[in-house]
């Protein structure tokens, strides 16, 4: 059935999650005009929106109760579930008829899983994962990977426009999340390669910032190349992104590409070599990081001299 | 000691090996004024060149002798040891002062070897591995990566502008040698993860055209994903790189690699599974085929309906 464009001059939306990312994407929707509910596990990180107008709420539950749609943005499947399907979580407090947007990177099966349960109470669930970092959550270009509904996706139009460059209905629900897990699969093998590639440059004596030149014009260039190598090189590990979420997510393609049977020797390195990392004490360091672990693999330490 | 640039007008060239990418790279060095000499160990791949007025040379040794420029652009290491330092090579018949070019993607060490023997003999040996493919070649818009004496490289610019779009200087004989190594690194890794990724969204049962365009404009985008990855969802495995070629990239890589005592375990897993692909009949398939001994590991077929 197609539903009317959200309208932000008369919906509220509730907003769960206010970390580095939630927080960027809530501060552009209240800019496109809604009104907002806020909720966050503390409290403190709720209260830059809360000195723009929004509203805070103590529980997701509560934060639901007037909002015509509720976006959740957290940390791992098991916060997903607490904060959609527990019991002071959005389901057990929001209005029949109101959409609930997942935008937490999580499990596939999670996403279906509450997309049946929302719709036994008159809910509308999508997916909607993301990729583009903190610049692109500040910046409203993020590229957002849907799945669910088309009608509830479509009347989500104006959500999209103020957070997104592109965005993609991919299927049913949890394949937003598949689509992440695919963008993540591409991003394991493309750091570990370039983290070898520059370890390899450095030993054989190279400049890496000339031979850097030669390789990323190419048929060897990406985007993690072109903006992460220069960090790498000069030892820049600030997070992007934080190796400890890689890690979630890279678990997440393991489990499940186990229940799909299939094999992903690429990525089963990548994940071991991102848990030494973690071993190692990078968690919080960004993705980039892995080159530390790589040189430590071999018995140096990465220090380039400029 | 400065030397003055090569005068196309009053130098001859000779060209060893006139393959796929040779015969274009000689072309353009033709259309820009040089007077060439070809040799190929199979004769009637001379023949367009020598159409468009290149003399026909029975051996290595014979078309270098009268050439000022000598490129050398053929398979393995072992072909460049026997066209360069082998009996009928062109070290045994090259003039005092000439210059030797080995385009060849080849082994570092080996290079070093060539240009201390050539060095012996008066002869200046550069080595400059290209990226850029067939289309590159024909072009003229190599990536050309280059590592010898500087002066050399200088005077050889009528040279590098013919055939390239791009040409760095990485350092001392065998530089460029590394930086092609650099290059494959990064090659290995990006299209195991095309692979793997295309594996997992195709399993996911998601749209693969779609998914890709969710994908690759971001942080997990590449020159490989956006040029390969369309090929590979319509089932196109025809070379523009031979996975057999591949083989022996990544081969020279572990070998590089193991001398420095530097573990690089993703250039070591693609190589095992570009190895599986030869051993299943894809040698002569472009390095896009790799999807298939992917698909294969896991008991299915690649075929995706358009």
């Amino acid at each position: 059935m197609p539903r009317p464009a959200i309208d932000p001059a008369s919906t509220r939306i509730a907003w769960i999650g206010t970390g580095v990312m939630g927080s960027s994407m809530c501060g552009r929707l209240m800019d496109a005009g809604f009104a907002a509910t806020v909720q966050n596990r503390s409290r403190a990180k709720t209260d830059a929106l809360v000195a723009r107008g929004a509203k805070f709420a103590a529980t997701p539950r509560e934060a639901a109760a007037d909002a015509g749609v509720i976006f959740t943005m957290v940390g791992h499947p098991h916060d997903v579930h607490e904060v959609i399907l527990g019991p002071e979580g959005v389901l057990a407090g929001c209005r029949e008829g109101a959409i609930l947007v997942d935008m937490t990177t999580s499990k596939p099966s999670l996403a279906e899983r509450i997309a049946a349960v929302a719709s036994e109470r008159g809910v509308t669930s999508i997916d909607a994962p993301v990729s583009g970092g903190d610049v692109g959550a500040r910046n409203g270009t993020l590229s957002i990977m849907i799945g669910g509904d088309k009608e509830a996706v479509d009347a989500l139009e104006p959500c999209w426009q103020a957070m997104g460059k592109t965005w993609i209905l991919q299927g049913g629900p949890g394949a937003g999340q598949h689509t992440k897990m695919m963008n993540q699969t591409l991003v394991a093998g493309g750091m570990m390669s370039i983290c070898e590639a520059l370890l390899y440059a450095h030993r054989a004596g190279l400049d890496l910032n000339r031979a850097l030149e030669s390789v990323a014009s190419g048929a060897a260039g990406s985007w993690a190349l072109s903006n992460l190598g220069p960090r790498i090189i000069r030892g820049d590990f600030a997070p992007g992104f934080f190796v400890e979420h890689f890690l979630k997510d890279l678990a997440i393609v393991l489990e499940e590409s186990r229940r799909m049977n299939l094999a992903l020797p690429g990525v089963a390195l990548a994940e071991q070599l991102y848990r030494a990392a973690a071993g190692q004490g990078h968690s919080r360091d960004g993705t980039q990081s892995l080159i530390l672990t790589l040189a430590q693999l071999s018995g140096f330490a990465w220090k380039v001299e400029n």
